[in-house]
């Protein structure tokens, strides 16, 4: 599963700056990174008067742009939808995630601190705190790294996320609704799949599978 | 398996305006639609200087906004994705699908027409033409509608795409590349997963079911 984590931070203290940062860091290294931000107040992101744009104001749910190089959706959705959901429902083809902001939701995080921005620190490790980026030193039982420090802070994300070795995991959605599953109904689901799979032509390793059951 | 119909025509001829037309009509009926542009030179969707613009730019190879209301995604892609692709991947929770272009794409299509931007039509039977939107009279062996005729139009739509049943229908992506299988192998798959699904606590009736297994 692709692995989550957040940059959290209060207003101003550099959040997307940092992440510019990590981005083209985790690239050098090889890694395909998805961001996420998330908008409180909704978002304008067409230009307007485009074909998309248009599309989208006559009442689609849905738009897509597609083009030879990128693609662009817009869609409605039914209230706020957590990190988990956007990546089992629209996140493919990268080696992680990592997201803007996401304070409350259940995932590793890295606080961005700057003395300027005052306060208190936002998350403890109660909150998944796993590392600060911080013009100043704090002893919060995780690692401090300077905020500059792009090279350390990219090395504990690819530590904690992209160098260990997961178990392959199974997410069930049945008739528009995600099915939590135990252990014992993951393992066997994904093996009978697995397995199921395997005995295709030309898919004898089935190490990513994706299965579509509509009416 | 969700239905896709392409609104066809040359440069001018109307194409972004029967849809901003068939679009509401669709949704006065009850019916959820997604559209999909396709735009050869690339585009610029987002808007210089906001958060996700600058992941994008930093590199990401997917950012994504999420809001209460609605979501958007932007991602790279190798190459033009066909329809059924994008509707595989990323097209979830809606009745159909119209597309603006798509002349190629083996679906089936609507073609608009006006004198005023003459030559000869774009599309016959054999380009999958269902139907003509235009403002002087064809006979190609396909209702010609009139343009202005929006709920005629959309009875065409609604009649041939939203109101059969359509059997269960399945796909399967396996380490990231699409795996074609021939009815037998789709059946019994789809049995199967759909079987092994009902035998889960609230999970009896299993219309659409949706597995992803990553490693």
């Amino acid at each position: 599963m692709t692995p989550i984590v957040s940059i959290v931070g209060r207003s101003d203290s550099g959040k997307t700056t940092l992440m510019e940062k990590i981005i083209p860091e985790l690239g050098k290294r090889g890694y395909k990174v998805a961001t996420v931000k998330h908008d409180v107040h909704g978002f304008d992101i067409d230009k307007e008067g485009k074909d998309s744009w248009r599309h989208k104001q006559a009442g689609a749910h849905t738009t897509v742009i597609s083009s030879p190089k990128k693609m662009a959706m817009v869609r409605d959705v039914d209230g706020d939808l957590p990190l988990r959901e956007l990546r089992e429902r629209f996140i493919r083809d990268v080696d992680m995630i990592i997201s803007e902001g996401y304070k409350n939701d259940r995932h590793p995080k890295i606080e961005v601190y700057r003395k300027d921005a005052q306060g208190e620190l936002l998350c403890s490790k109660k909150d998944m705190l796993i590392a600060l980026a911080s013009d100043t030193d704090f002893d919060t039982g995780v690692p401090c790294m300077h905020i500059d420090d792009v090279e350390g802070i990219v090395d504990i994300i690819e530590d904690r996320f992209l160098k260990k070795q997961r178990k392959p995991s199974i997410s069930l959605r049945v008739n528009s609704k995600n099915v939590p599953l135990n252990p014992f109904i993951k393992d066997m689901m994904a093996r009978s799949i697995t397995g199921m799979v395997s005995a295709l032509k030309g898919c004898e390793d089935p190490k990513e599978v994706e299965v579509r059951i509509s009416p």
